[in-house]
Formats: structure tokens, sequence, C-alpha cells
């Protein structure tokens, strides 16, 4: 299914609307290029409907949000939902501030959120109502451990089962759940923390996997987190003594750039819980 | 002319006041650099009349537009005018939503621009007042042929004449046109399209081409586009099989550093029409 | 005191909040994360001062500022003040336009700087209330010469004794000062004008550098410099004949990432004034 969902994405190549943060908007175009999809970047609130109704789907991350990209947000993802477009929601840094747990909470209650990816500190903040967030990265003390795996499992299942989105949580280990099932993926390289913007990119990424694959957003997810993950592990074999984490960058969306159908299926490391 | 155009730009070293989207500007900045000008970013409203005036050219580019950034480059754009600096304009996504094609003819209508540069879709929709533009990138069905460029040229030719701006369609095959006369130039690299961008890295080396040949801006615009399709050709030769869209950027943006008049004399390749 | 500094910075990894510009947001981030340190943007006016509250320092760049992100600089500035947070200010472009020098001379004056680091033209701007700046580069005129150390050595720390903070004039040479005393440094390479932010990560280093050693902030600055510098220079050494500035950029990057303690002791090159 994980080769499916590649083949699908190279096929069809969907067109993403993408309001996201200024940070990492330009490693996420690249991304989505580099996948198979085609970016477009549109936030002023008069156009975001119209952009959103010739695209297949809509990224919505609030890594730099402000008043007048939320109300885009809203607005763009309501347009999404009436035209059955799937919307991915990245809370980045849902926790950290009033703002950014308010909004997350708002953009996941009042839109219809096909997947919520984000690391363990954001999805808990939405999950529980409050958080322990300290920045956009996850909380130390949350990080899921081969000991926390099945609590963590359960959360993200129970998420998706009251919300109805496929949940994503993404770090050293990945889980992705819906109501009933969940994979365990252990792709990825611990280096890939030390280069910005690898959730945004992961995201992006997603959101064109389940545009071209709506009947298996599921397999879908899965398959777009092994592989950014396996490219993430590609990437680390190619650096040499003097390369550092802006190279790490760039080979990362290079091996997008160069994944197959075959390597993928052959690296994707997941079980089903 | 080429030649000429190439070695006023690196004797002139001018500052391009840019007005453009979040997505690429990083880019468009280094390209600034890589080229011999210098860029500065500025887009509030109550200093870009400032600003521009401390520069030796505009580039103003649509990409994400919002209802601040419009006005700022009416504002900028009408002191330009009344400087005599030139005005580059770059319509992303005319035709896409009605926000962006009402802003491009506004823009093109109230200043009076130098350059217009875009792709085929864009510029349809200026020409004829209505577009099938389908996103960023051209729509498929629009891109020039060699069985479509009799048609192409006529219609660049025609905008300009009716407009008194150079027309610059760019993609695949790239046409430039003032009212008398066109250039079809058949130089870059279809993987080019792989990478966001390179038509607004395009748009702001152009600006700086243009600042630095006030008399023949015609040919200045040709030699910028023959440039990044060159590099485009340079920076792919390079490439190794691990290599993907983000290595081919920063090659591209390598290639513009070490242009020299000599190569670009030698690869440029254009017919006059 | 340089490796000190150092190593107090990969110790404690502080988490920075930066309020900065579109251009070179990017290249800060990772180079924040390459340094040892982790970033988080954020600039709306409703969530700067609770984001602020959860970093150990704050770095402020007016690149790209704008009525709303002036406002928020004020606020976080001021929560930061009172959480006793250290704040650095990149007065980029003061001098350039009414907006820049006003918004430079109101944050500088309402706000208790740790660290001010620009160019010649914006520091002198900042010195003199008015200046000679002629874009987001330094004025030709202006830069440091050999001739001139001594006048802008006065210049540095006249300003820091009026005005508290330490003050960092970079560019051929390099001029760290405090009221009392002041270091000239010589690392660094012409060619790092070529890359578009250079001075922006070196403000968002430098915070790092001045949170992680709160107790010699004066030092800690001068580290940062050095270390800015020296990997400009290992970054140099790197380059192969087709390799041009967005490389550069790169293995700049990815020598901040990979400098150790010993390297920077060794290739330090500063001079007590």
């Amino acid at each position: 299914m994980i080769k499916k969902s590649f083949e699908n994405l190279k096929l069809k190549q969907p067109l993403i609307h993408n309001i996201t943060n200024y940070v990492t908007v330009n490693d996420c175009a690249n991304v989505l290029l580099a996948c198979g999809a085609s970016p477009i970047m549109a936030d002023d609130i008069s156009e975001v409907a119209k952009i959103t109704s010739i695209c297949s789907g809509l990224n919505l991350n609030i890594g730099t949000l402000n008043k007048n990209t939320i109300e885009s947000m809203i607005a763009a993802g309501k347009t999404a939902n009436a035209l059955s477009h799937p919307i991915l929601l990245d809370p980045v840094g849902a926790g950290a501030s009033t703002l950014r747990t308010q909004t997350a909470q708002q953009l996941f209650n009042e839109l219809n959120i096909a997947v919520i990816r984000g690391n363990i500190s954001e999805i808990k903040t939405l999950a529980l109502g409050y958080g322990n967030t300290t920045g956009v990265d996850a909380n130390v003390a949350e990080i899921v451990t081969d000991e926390t795996i099945g609590i963590v499992v359960d959360l993200a299942k129970r998420l998706s089962a009251s919300s109805g989105s496929i949940v994503a949580i993404t770090g050293v280990i990945d889980i992705v759940a819906n109501g009933e099932k969940a994979c365990v993926i252990r792709n990825g390289h611990k280096m890939m923390s030390k280069v910005t913007g690898t959730g945004c990119m992961l995201s992006a990424m997603t959101t064109a996997y389940i545009c071209a694959n709506p009947k298996d957003m599921f397999w879908a997810t899965v398959a777009s987190t092994c592989a950014m993950g396996l490219c993430g592990e590609l990437a680390f074999e190619r650096l040499t003594p003097r390369d550092g984490n802006i190279t790490y960058r760039n080979y990362i969306i290079d091996e997008i750039y160069n994944l197959t159908a075959e390597k993928l299926e052959l690296g994707a490391k997941y079980e089903v819980y």
C-alpha cells in the first residue's frame, strides 16, 4: 500500500494550497516539487477560497500565525471542506502560547481535518486541552520511547476516534493512527532535528500524498512519513565530515526528488499496532 | 549587445528594491548578489517611497500579495515612475484568482512598467483580460511550442505595442518582445520547472539588467533571460545521480555567480523574429 | 574566554525568540540549530510576550519591519526586559529610511538592549542620530579600515558607555566594544558580502552566545563574531571553482555546525584595544 500511495502521487501530481509559516516555506515548496506535486502559497483573505478551489488539498501550518492568516486559514478550510478537498493541519507550537493553542483547537474543531501532524507535545495539547510545549520542538520529557509507545498509540487512536482525523505524531519514533489501527514507524535519523522545518516539510508532502490517495489516506500518511524518514537516512549516508545541517537539509530534499517506489517499499520500516 | 548588457551590470552594480513574495525571497536576494547587483526588500507603506528613491529600480512580484503589499507596490511604483527608475512586474498567478488578476491589471495600468515577465498563462491573462491559469505554473495546454511560437510572438508584440512595456514570456521556450521586434530564446533545461522560484529569480535579475542598461532594456531583458537559461544548462551538467532539485537550485545560483561575459556570449541561444 | 563562551553555548542550548525579516529567516533558524541553540519565530502581538517568556533571549531584526512587527518588537522587548532576558538589536538599514532610523532609535531607547550589532553605517546612524546608509549594506565611504579603526573604536566605546549596550560593528574588520574596552576582530572573508544575511545570521547566533554567557556578554559577543568570521574562512577554503555564493552560504552554516571549541580558540583573530 506504501508503494501504491507513492505511485498515485507521481501519477496525479496534485496542486497543493499552503498557508504556512515564512520560516520554512521555501523548503516546503521545493519538497512538494521534489515529491511530484506542485505548490501554491496564498494567504490573503480575499483570494484563499478561490485558490483552494483550484487545488487538490490544503496544508495549514500555524508556525508564524497572525490574526490575518488565522482568518484566512478558516476561510480556506471551509471552502476546502465544502469541496471535499483534504486538509492537513500542522499545529506548530500548540501549547507554547495561548494564541497557538486556541488557534490549533479552533481549526481542529471548526474544520474537517483529514490529517493532523505534529510532535508529541503539540498533539497532547490538542488531545488534552493543555500542553507542556517548550517551543516548536517537542518537550524532551515527552519524547516517545519504546516504553511509552503503547500509551502514545492509545492517545493517537482515541484522538483519531473522537475527531475523525488521522493523527500523525512524529519524532524519533513516528506514530500514525486512525480510530482502528496505528502504525509505528522507525525511519529517520536523529540529525533531522538539527534541520529547521523537517516537520513542516513532512506536513506539506503528506498533504500531497493524501490528495493523491483519497480512498486510503491512512496508508498515504504512513507512506509519506516513511518516505521522509527514509530520505533522512539516505541523506545522512551521503554526508562527508565537513557537511553540516544545511547540506543535510539539501540532501534530504534531493533524496525526496530521487525516491522511487522500490526504494520506499524496501526502506520503509513500520509495524501495525 | 548581450555581452555589453552583462558588462554594464557588473560595472554598475545597481541596488534593487524588491517587493516580492516570502516563498522565494531569499533566492532572489542571493541571485541579485550573484549577478553583481545588491538587493533590498522593504514593503511597509511608510517607507517604500524612500527605499525606492535610493535604489536604481523596482521589482514587483505578486506571488504572496496581500492588501498591505498591494498598496505598497502602487506607492513604490509611483515614486519609481516619478524618478524614472525602471519597474519590472512579475504577475505571479494572474488568472488564478480575481485578486491576482485585478492586482496585476491595476499595477500594469496605473504604473509605467518597463518589463513585464511571466509565464504564458499569466501574460495571456493580462493581454486578454481573462486567463486559464491553473496555479503559479503555466497551464499545460498553453505551453509555447514550435507550432505556436508565431502566435505567441504576435501576442507579445501587440501587448508590448499597446502598453509600452517590454514583454517577456518565459517557459520551455522564452519570448522577449517590444512593439517592433522579438527574440525567441532556447536556453534552459526542463528540470528548472522542478525548482521553486526560477521565474522569480529571473525577474529579480532582469530588474538588475535593465537598471544597468537603461538605453537598451530590450537587449538587457534578452541577456538576462539567456543568462538564466544558460545557467540552468550549466548547472544541470554539474549534477550527479543523487542530486535533486535543491542541489540544482544551488548550482543554478552558483553558475550565475560564476558567469562571465564570454560564457554568456557563447552560450546564449536566441533568434530575432 | 572565547572557548568558555563556546562551551557554555553547547551546554545550555538556549531557545531564542526571533522577530526577524522574512528574507534570511530560514538561514537564521538553521544557524541557531547549527551553533547548538534552538529557534522560535513568532511576531503576532497577541503571543510575543508569552513566547519570549519561554525563551532565554530575544533577537530583534528590523530587516523587513512593518507597523505590526514594530509593535510586537516593543511588546516582546518589554517582557524580555522584565524577565532579564538579554535582547540583541540588529538595526538593518537604519539610516536608509526614516521608518528604519526611527524604529531603531525607538527600540534602542525604550528597551534595555544587551547587544546592538550592525554595519558601520547603521551604528553611526544610531550614534549620531542621522546616517549615510545606502541600503542594507554599509556605505562604501564609511567602511572601517586600518586608518579609521581608532576613530571607530572610540565611537563604539562612547555609544556603549552612553547606552549601556555592547556595540558590535561588523564588516571587513569587526569591532566589539563596551564602555571600557574593545576588541578588533580580523576573521572573515570578503566573499561573505556576496551572501545575503550573514549579518542577520551573526545577530541570531550572537543572541544565543549571550544567553549562554549572561555573566560575560562582552566576550560572548567577541566569541560569536570570531566564530562567524572563522566559519567564513573555513567555508571559503572548501570552495571549488564552480561553487558560488549559495554553496558558500551552505558551507558557512555547515562550518558553524562542525565548529569546535578548539578550532575557535585556534582560529580566532582578535586584539584588545
